[in-house]
């Protein structure tokens, strides 16, 4: 009997908007996006915000109603706000996936309603993936709160919580209908996360844009002490970049096994772990980049003197290139327990070979598919050592 | 600053094949599906086997080992197949969904490896989501047992389990990469599954193929006989008709409203909730045909013989079109409870306006967007005594 061939493509787009104070009643962009996306008269509205959003802008739930309240034909409020405490701890306990799933439940929030998430980077995918899989799929839209969530993975097309100790093993692809970054949010940060944030954005200049990297070498003093003008302009080129790359990388679901985006990652997801989540994603980034750039120089595939300039970007935005964690359990008995550990987890993760990006310069990244453990073990030696010539310097 | 627009589009394949004793050590139709897809030498393959299908067919597990024992260059058996009691219960009760996501945390199942499902349309539901929430989605491959899964649930594009008691209020829109129809596997079923199905190819007909109604009219003795080659031409045609609808139809992830393949289903959902899931889906699906049949008919859409050749048929394929259930709570002050309160978790759960398939001929579907109680209620009457009338001739 003949076999049945099944083809389809499904289309995809959403916008990612720049704006500040999305919440003055005279700020219209919030209002033409939901009308925009607005097919049905039974639609509702419903907010989910990162507890440390509202502590520093106790006004926001009141805000958020005095917007609705002011403009009645948008889907209405079903329910105040659902506040859940930010960072990695909310997507590591799942009563706070069920709450949002609750919530979908217990206020009949449908296919056509909206979830809207205001929060850093953990509370969005942990939002996302909740909509993502209550009825199949509910609206959902992400106001990033963070430098890193607003440039990064809050205009992205993942999503996902932590399980089994190990981070986004439960999560789909599914892209929000519309991104809308608030740069009043960024004022109120704590400087790590401030910072934190452009460590994505060296990511993307490293593996594919040169004179990207060279802008934020050139405005890292302004970075580092938080020039509000310098930041938007990072955030905007780099969330483009990020995007273009889901687009025109020929993959956005990540079927295969490529991954550039994750460069310095492998290492950087499993120092978090190690960390307790102590480690901010960015910083612990930074230190997996520091550690692939090392490895990238020490096996002749990048320049000295360019793995010497990165390591100079990093300490100039004030960011360590080095934690001890990284020594952690490497004797070959508790290798398995080491941060070595996470490229296994990495391939497991993605699947298929181990694709690992490097560099073979500033702004190009290379895939490789095997590491050598002795050099690495050499790469991380040669940071610590790096690391505490540094802190001697700082010291004098 | 400058709105920054992504678009793009994810395209999807895969097909679904016919056979018979898929696990015989020379049918080669498993080896070619797996060889085409696998894409890397660390790729695993796990089975999930629904063990109401272990009863009919104990020697399976063992059937499947030497299988591969057979055919070593497929992706290796990463451990014993998982056995989950089929049926509704397992959507209902989440810690069947855990135990799989713990097996492929356990057995370092990667998006390139294979999570391949045997079982009715429940078991398929419950796999297909966890496959599709773990690690972002790992591949996933039905072998549909039954003929409701073989023509129907299993060809499609959804998965999902139960929560909140509302059938799949979990899942998530993610098409297999094939589907191995076994006919083999029909043989062992119980009368009352072998029927089931049957429902599904009424409905589809109903819809959208006339001829294909009249065909199943012709065949109505042989299909409710057992007659394997009527059953294997009824789940092909089946089988194209619904892929074709998710193909063609131009919204595969049911981003709108419209939603014709849900042709009576608002109230067999109801109904199988309401009765315990001592109703079988496709019994269910019957029923709430039955009761947009007449529905129409009292409408004026469709003519009062189209109305009473369905019911004729249902009756001719051993199918009750009526169920006390029908009658339970319609007093108005317990009516949230009744069958009706179908009609708003149905809007509920697929979002946006009300659409309800009506039929206004044999094969052509017509859309409503509001269902008047009233004429529902003298419907459901209609249908109880014309259930005792059939009832007492069967007596007679």
């Amino acid at each position: 009997m003949e076999a049945i061939k099944q083809e389809f493509s499904v289309a995809y787009q959403y916008s990612v908007f720049f704006t500040e104070h999305l919440f003055d009643t005279n700020n219209k962009l919030l209002f033409n996006v939901l009308t925009d996306l607005t097919s049905t008269s039974s639609s509702k509205t419903f907010f989910v915000i990162d507890e440390g959003v509202v502590q520093h802008h106790p006004e926001l739930p009141q805000k958020i109603r005095q917007y609705f309240n002011q403009h009645p034909s948008l889907p209405a409020l079903c329910a105040d706000p659902l506040l859940i405490p930010g960072g990695e701890q909310c997507k590591n306990d799942e009563t706070f996936c069920q709450r949002i799933l609750e919530a979908v439940n217990r206020y009949g929030i449908d296919r056509h309603s909206f979830v809207i998430a205001i929060g850093g980077g953990a509370l969005l995918d942990l939002a996302g993936y909740a909509a993502a899989i209550a009825h199949r799929g509910v609206r959902h839209i992400r106001i990033p709160t963070t430098v890193l969530s607003q440039n990064d993975s809050g205009v992205g097309v993942k999503n996902g919580i932590n399980a089994f100790g190990k981070k986004n093993f439960l999560g789909t692809f599914v892209p929000p209908v519309a991104v809308l970054n608030d740069f009043d949010f960024l004022r109120t940060l704590h400087i790590r996360d401030w910072r934190s944030g452009i460590a994505e954005a060296i990511k993307v200049a490293l593996i594919k844009d040169e004179p990207f990297f060279r802008s934020i070498e050139a405005n890292a003093v302004a970075l580092a002490t938080r020039d509000m003008e310098s930041m938007k302009e990072l955030i905007h080129h780099c969330a483009r970049l990020h995007m273009d790359h889901i687009s025109g990388g020929g993959d956005p679901f990540e079927k295969g096994s490529s991954r550039p985006l994750d460069f310095g990652h492998w290492s950087a997801h499993k120092l978090e772990q190690m960390s307790d989540y102590r480690l901010r994603h960015g910083e612990a980034v930074v230190i997996g980049m520091a550690v692939d750039v090392t490895y990238s120089t020490l096996k002749g595939l990048l320049p000295q003197e360019d793995g010497a300039r990165i390591l100079s970007l990093f300490q100039r935005l004030g960011f360590r290139f080095y934690d001890p964690l990284l020594m952690q359990h490497l004797d070959s008995e508790n290798r398995s327990r080491s941060v070595l550990a996470g490229l296994r987890e990495f391939r497991e993760h993605l699947g298929g070979q181990l694709t690992i990006t490097l560099l073979n310069g500033i702004g190009k990244g290379i895939e490789v598919h095997e590491m050598d453990e002795e050099l690495l073990l050499k790469a991380i030696k040669f940071l610590g050592s790096a690391s505490v010539q540094e802190q001697a310097n700082v010291t004098c």
